[in-house]
């Protein structure tokens, strides 16, 4: 049996802002500050497994400047600010082991402007994926990253997000062409600009992007959108076995098969899906696929996709092409982790989430379903396979230290299996508090010593979500 | 007619290492360490107009331990170190205005490894492009960044360059898995990694790419590849003027066609070729196309573009879909740059690159012609426009006041333009020495100050390419 790892936690505290900050932040804001304690509790935890730890209080700012007037005075009074977006990132990026302001953004959600000939968009770090697509009715364009839920795409920056598109279309690391920030001492920088390369300068989005709200606070993005494909086709097919999944996802890749999705799920993920979203697709190790070209295109890629996966065992090759159909099948797969959930009635997930070279993927999935049979624990497998992504989904009841001993281990072990194997400790979810005892066996002392300078550089007193990202902090 | 400014200069200095820096390095490197006369001017100057500011000493490296050696020793005794590939950069990257140490890496030219599987290879700083490509024959794959010159990818990682295939493959921002990267202080540092994506801490390997040399030296790196495609095929046509050209890439750009290759060169610069290359191009506005994918979806986007093109007035569609034919081609678009040299015998160039949205590049262009016409020495334009992206080759006598004079007002007012249409100073060139009165008007004043609050951080004796990227140091 594995060993028992600490149980995860992270201190609560009362709330205890300096009277100047309490008095100005209510003046301002009015009713957009609280410190009530069930909008603390709210503020002051995520989707995942750790334990909460509140923020002092919250302020819901509508603006820039109120941003820049929030960290001023915070950083006046030595009181630290997490930004906070909907709360549905899983590392404990927006929880305030220190206390402060929870600096909540969802209400900056205006469209600043969609420059279609251009094929991008200004938007304030509130907006969400979905709003953003839903304003792009209309217009040819879509904006390709989903994470699954409907963040803020300023959350999305944060934690340089990605999700099933980014095979094709990249993640936040690539479609953040600019941003406006906010300093740790208030100050306001652009970074970045609209065209589409430069080579002017430090690249200073690609610094924010990820750095999960620890360098500054990202206020409004400038973002690629991109055509929507004349022909759009999606499919499910069926494995007999995870393994011959994973080879169909590393030849199609190998091919050059340009995949706009290739999701895989476990047998048991298939049975949350069905159980949850009353569909009655096979219980068995599956992939979905979807297609982006021409119709000549998506028909030619289709064609050799399903010949790989004939090749190695696939069934039930499903097409779905109208748009509702195809709709209701990511339905499927977006409702994956939540119905995952629902398997162990009142349980939290402790979510693992690693990237491997895509030539190691089947032997790390292998070797991560022989760790999975070893506990007691529901654990479903899925992810971004076309990438060498995956997530374990591992279901826990977090009083029962049995539980948490057992989701520890796995966790660790697989994370340490990705960097062993060239991969990284997190492909999408971030470092936020759960990961940050693998950034220097990923990375290196000496990478995290930088990592260290560049936080120390840019916000000396810590105050921008301490705790999170860097080790003993 | 335009002002009189200044003209650009550096400084020349006498060498003077300080003693115990000659005798180590004397003993170390032996050969490999000069003072020479020749070598020094070699190292002093580039491809472009800037004055030659000549290193003390070059050495040779040939692994980044002697980096380590050479950087560790020089910080020991505040002498700079400037590293250098071939000297292809054209913004006085490689001069050394404050002298020290020109680190020579060509000669670390190994490639590491090649991982098919993955897609991935990792390099040595002073491996070229071509070398890279040479040795991938055979693999199915290719690297596809190609500015031109055959430049080392340490180089090319330093400037953040791209070229006629960024418009598809992105530039050196997007194909930089990990680094190995020596620090001002002589630590070994490794970034990133070989997974496709990462939400592991900060983004080093993007703040390293682009840096110039001035925060860390690249000895290292592991770069995407890609499948050779299917079918390939390129294409030339020729149009009544500029601005159908550019209305036919717009619209291209805008349909999503997904061009490998859409390049626009001037009659000026076909002339050039033609004299240079014995080619018998039509000596007018022409777009250079070329389309990778399926044999299908090859033809399918060849005959979109022809029929955007067509309908904006291009004529002569001529094909070249043999190797060989293909090669000559783009072969006669790398050499424009020294063929547009040869329009003046003996003459430099004042080169200009900027990048603006989509949008307005017609705009940017018109009225940048508009300017042409008023000064009397030849210019050429030309450029990746698919990315929004041209160059100016301005052709000087570097001893003739008039000369240079309208040389820097047209690249001023350019620069100026494309900042004001929300574009950047330098789309590929990159900053140097002679776009850094560039940088507050494109970021502003606060991304200035954080860009140079990352130099302090990372070098803060400035040891590094001191004098380059940011104005006033």
């Amino acid at each position: 049996m594995p060993p028992l790892p600490s149980p995860v936690s992270s201190p609560n505290r009362a709330a205890d802002l300096p009277d100047p900050v309490r008095r100005k932040l209510a003046d301002h804001f009015g009713q957009r500050f609280s410190c009530g304690d069930s909008i603390r509790l709210q503020h002051g935890r995520d989707e995942s497994v750790h334990e909460p730890a509140l923020p002092d209080g919250i302020v819901m700012a509508h603006s820039t400047g109120e941003v820049v007037l929030v960290i001023g005075l915070c950083a006046q009074h030595g009181v630290p600010v997490i930004a906070y977006g909907v709360g549905s990132s899983v590392e404990g990026h927006v929880l305030a082991p220190s206390g402060g302001i929870s600096l909540d953004l969802s209400g900056m959600n205006r469209i600043v402007a969609i420059h279609a000939d251009d094929g991008d968009a200004v938007v304030e770090a509130g907006v969400t994926r979905k709003q953003l697509n839903d304003a792009l009715k209309g217009s040819g364009l879509f904006f390709p990253i989903d994470p699954g839920a409907d963040a803020t795409l300023g959350g999305m920056a944060a934690t340089r997000a990605s999700g099933t598109n980014a095979v094709r279309y990249g993640t936040m690391r690539d479609n953040v062409l600019a941003t406006t920030t906010v300093l740790a001492d208030g100050r306001v920088m652009k970074t970045g600009g609209r065209a589409r390369k430069s080579s002017a300068g430090y690249d200073l989005t690609r610094l924010l992007v990820g750095s999960e709200g620890t360098l500054g606070i990202m206020t409004e993005l400038t973002l690629k959108l991109y055509p929507i494909p004349e022909a759009i086709s999606a499919a499910v097919c069926t494995f007999p076995s995870i393994d011959s999944a994973v080879q169909t996802v590393i030849q199609t890749i190998q091919l050059g098969v340009p995949m706009a999705r290739i999701e895989l799920l476990d047998a048991l993920s298939l049975r949350a899906i069905n159980l949850f979203s009353k569909t009655t697709l096979a219980e068995a190790p599956t992939l979905f696929f979807e297609f982006h070209g021409s119709p000549t295109g998506v028909n030619e890629q289709a064609q050799t996709v399903q010949a790989i996966a004939g090749e190695l065992g696939g069934t039930h090759f499903a097409w779905a092409t109208r748009p509702e159909d195809r709709s209701r099948l990511w339905q499927a797969r977006h409702d994956a982790y939540f119905a995952c959930l629902q398997l162990k009635p009142g349980c939290r997930c402790f979510p693992t989430d690693v990237c491997v070279p895509i030539s190691r993927l089947a032997e790390c999935i292998a070797a991560t379903n022989e760790d999975i049979v070893r506990v007691n624990i529901p654990i479903a497998l899925f992810g971004h396979v076309g990438d060498g992504n995956f997530h374990l989904v591992v279901l826990v009841d977090r009083d029962n230290p049995r539980d948490m001993a057992e989701a520890a281990w796995i966790s660790e072990r697989v994370v340490e299996r990705a960097i062993a194997m060239e991969g990284t400790c997190t492909g999408e979810h971030g470092i936020g508090l759960g990961k940050r005892k693998y950034l220097v066996p990923e990375h290196g002392a000496v990478a995290v010593d930088i990592m260290r300078a560049l936080k120390t550089a840019l916000d000396p007193q810590n105050l921008l979500n301490p705790g999170k990202i860097l080790p003993g902090r």
